[in-house]
């Protein structure tokens, strides 16, 4: 099963998810490719210019376990608190390891996160999210253009 | 006069702007913030996940002339075909200052520039765009979710 993520939902999405986040921030960063247009629209909704993106890739490798690494590393040295944000959190490992290298490399930065979807079956929880994913989620950003070729 | 560019404008936009731009490339820079939301779909869509946000900010200075500052700006060592992607080039100051700093520290590299609209008057124009702007817009990203707080 797979459901078609519209721009009506995520708009509906994010007015809940702007309602949820109960903190201040002064820095997005969205995790590229999914978290790029949440960063963008919730930049302007809180009127937020330090907008970065991050990115992070997976890796199947044969003769490894598969794993996931970072690159493109913003520069947030003059940062507080940094609000992290993903369309969803699947396994999780992208958003562990976001964390984690942040954490290690801005140890006075504050780090919170969030994202429209969550599976509950993921090694870590956001600090909000919307909605719990339960079957495949093809978001309008990955389908509409594409599907329309 | 202003004008309400909603997603679905933006999706005939962007189905536009595929069919004009005839040229490989390996890497998205989006310029943030406007460009952020064009650099996702066009990432999904050409399959690169290579998609960097660099950033500018405009500063009214009273002792001085207004000017722009670039910040955040991607490592692209590894790329060589980079599009740059903006939603407006209006002044063309901030797609200038974002060409001519990458092209001094990244001279091996191609950068070519695409947008959706772009005003007449620009001191630049971008390699491919979609319209002229002859009113304001106002994009989605900034009015749908702040109008209805």
């Amino acid at each position: 099963m797979r459901h078609h993520y519209s721009y009506e939902e995520f708009l509906d999405d994010c007015k809940t998810l702007t309602k949820k986040i109960d903190w201040e921030f002064d820095t997005i960063i969205g995790i590229a490719r999914g978290g790029l247009t949440l960063s963008h629209i919730l930049g302007e909704y809180y009127d937020i210019r330090e907008v970065y993106a991050i990115n992070t890739i997976g890796y199947d490798d044969d003769k490894k376990l598969d794993h996931t690494e970072i690159f493109n590393i913003p520069d947030i040295r003059d940062a507080r608190d940094i609000l992290i944000v993903d369309d969803i959190v699947d396994s999780g490992e992208t958003l562990d390891l976001v964390l984690t290298t942040l954490t290690d490399r801005y140890p006075k930065c504050n780090f919170k996160s969030a994202s429209l979807l969550y599976k509950h079956s993921a090694s870590i929880q956001p600090d909000w999210f919307v909605k719990e994913a339960k079957v495949w989620i093809d978001f309008f950003w990955s389908v509409d253009l594409v599907t329309d070729r």
